[in-house]
């Protein structure tokens, strides 16, 4: 961890359509709604698709450009203020071109770094970290987007009936959307500077907790789902993944639990993260959003710090905790709001 | 571009199996192997599965961990050592959990940014400039890796013989592999400075020239092929990106056409990087592989860069330039090896 702290200076976000209701999921996938509220705690996700149709009416470059055409308003920049483009995702529209590229043709780029990096919950707080790293190398603005779409990999219509538990819980736990970020190196409209990331591999020797598949035409093993979680790991070993980022945010910040003043868990459902904030025992406010998004992977933390950025008051603090538990990645970022706190 | 200077320490590569003769892949697709060594001018690849039954015998995380291990012990370095990973692909064996993070569990590694780029051709280029920032930022040695594999998007076996020619020329291109290198702070091992890196997007309002789809379980759409490419749109455009790249790159570093001692062109196919190579007009030494290993996509400048390591003698120059066409991104590096020339 460097000492250079970049800025958050404005956020955008984009969520498919109207919100779908655990009634209505329920009535399409022919489960009970309430199983849905007790065991998941997600009241409401956005599909970028028809659920009665399975028609796509949004893809991640549609989502990812609005987010991130926000982000950059909010700035109070424009385009050509832009030095570096990074957008995270587990779920790209195609392999190439790249979402990303799509996304800063839309956004008017050109003649910039464009990056796109593969990845689950992590994402948004990597692509920080590499615009952090891009900012210490001399950029004065960048793009930071996540997002993901979940049409290729559920399937209401078609056969969400006929599926084994298991693969049902996809469809009650994941939504789609993106978010984005504008990172500055000068504090610049929000002005939230980032005073420390955390991006750690720690799958040494571990099995993947979730598997997310794509296909060649006619897929290849159609016996196997295409994403699959083993719960029982992530159940087991989330909680205190995320009191170990906790401890060692704090560590490396040198703050200490009463500094911080708001907190944004990982968000893998509505349930786990009240399991996860009790487990950290914080007494700080909490600013989740999977309870109305489901869990949107690479655009959720994003999702969280534009609610936090309103509530966030002159030199309070907040850490935003995030675990990938594809293979494990510990993750998170310790904020503060530039100015002097009131007295 | 920032002056700080990475150093390229050590190199590996991995190419699966036995070299695929023009003959056997002519005989296995039923088409005349003359055509594929005129019009392509590629006489062998290596494939990561068999052309008679379709198994896939390496992953391309077998393909990356065997590169970048020959990389780390090429550099004199331990898994220890290394403090961060980059792996380029467009092909990653899943979406999650990422090929990357797999290949640092095979590799020992644990505790450390682990990033996937998602790109093509330009790969290898981003992964070093991403390199280049995170020595910026502190770091001492990390691992860049790029590679692809084809058995998704080609499938000889089941339906090569009633391919139309613009799908049946992907399966004389494309070739599989790795090629890794170990990037360091300070000089080590072969001590080749990184002198300056290009790496843009300029796709702003051009249609991709090349498009890698992936699929759900059946496929979305079985009437498009999975991948295609706009060979007129790339036949104009990428030599002439080249020349762009070649004096942009020497113009940012300051050299002239004669300071170049090497070049390693762009390696679409044998036949184009002829062309390209011609309409560069340097009057130095090409280091190709394109005609051994076909197009290997995130691999070849690595490739290209091991072949040219023992050549490159103290103070000699080098330009690598490689062209994105999926959506248009202008890649390159400008190397020296370290100590003086012999006069």
């Amino acid at each position: 961890m460097t000492t250079l702290h970049p800025y958050i200076a404005g956020m955008g976000s984009a969520l498919p359509g109207e919100p779908v209701t655990n009634a209505a999921l329920g009535a399409a996938l022919g489960i009970d709604e309430e199983w849905v509220d007790i065991f998941v705690g997600t009241r409401t996700r956005h599909f970028a698709w028809d659920l009665a149709t399975g028609d796509v009416h949004h893809t991640l470059a549609d989502l990812c450009a609005e987010a991130a055409g926000e982000a950059v308003d909010a700035a109070g920049l424009d385009a050509a203020d832009i030095e570096f483009l990074v957008l995270a995702t587990a779920t790209p529209d195609a392999l190439l071109p790249t979402t990303a590229t799509e996304v800063a043709d839309r956004l008017g780029l050109n003649y910039l770094p464009v990056y796109q990096l593969q990845s689950g919950c992590s994402g948004a707080v990597q692509g920080v970290d590499l615009a952090r790293s891009l900012i210490a190398g001399g950029s004065r603005a960048g793009l930071v987007i996540g997002g993901d779409t979940t049409h290729r990999h559920l399937d209401a219509g078609r056969e969400a009936r006929r599926l084994p538990g298991d693969e049902l819980v996809n469809y009650v736990l994941f939504g789609d959307g993106a978010g984005a970020a504008v990172l500055t190196a000068e504090p610049l409209g929000e002005a939230v500077a980032v005073r420390g990331v955390l991006n750690h591999f720690t799958g040494l020797g571990r099995p993947a907790g979730q598997r997310m598949d794509w296909y060649g035409r006619g897929g290849d093993d159609p016996g196997r789902p295409m994403i699959s979680e083993d719960y029982k790991a992530i159940e087991d070993n989330v909680p205190t993944m995320a009191a170990e980022i906790l401890w060692e945010l704090l560590d490396r910040l040198g703050w200490r639990e009463s500094d911080v003043d708001f907190l944004l868990p990982p968000q893998l459902s509505g349930r786990m993260t009240e399991r996860i904030t009790e487990r950290l025992g914080l007494a700080v406010r909490e600013i989740s959003c999977v309870a109305d998004t489901g869990n949107t992977g690479n655009a959720l933390p994003f999702l969280q710090l534009e609610k936090l950025l309103p509530e966030l008051a002159p030199g309070q603090r907040a850490l935003a905790i995030a675990v990938e538990s594809s293979k494990w990645i510990k993750s998170g970022l310790g904020l503060q709001k530039t100015g002097e706190a009131a007295s």
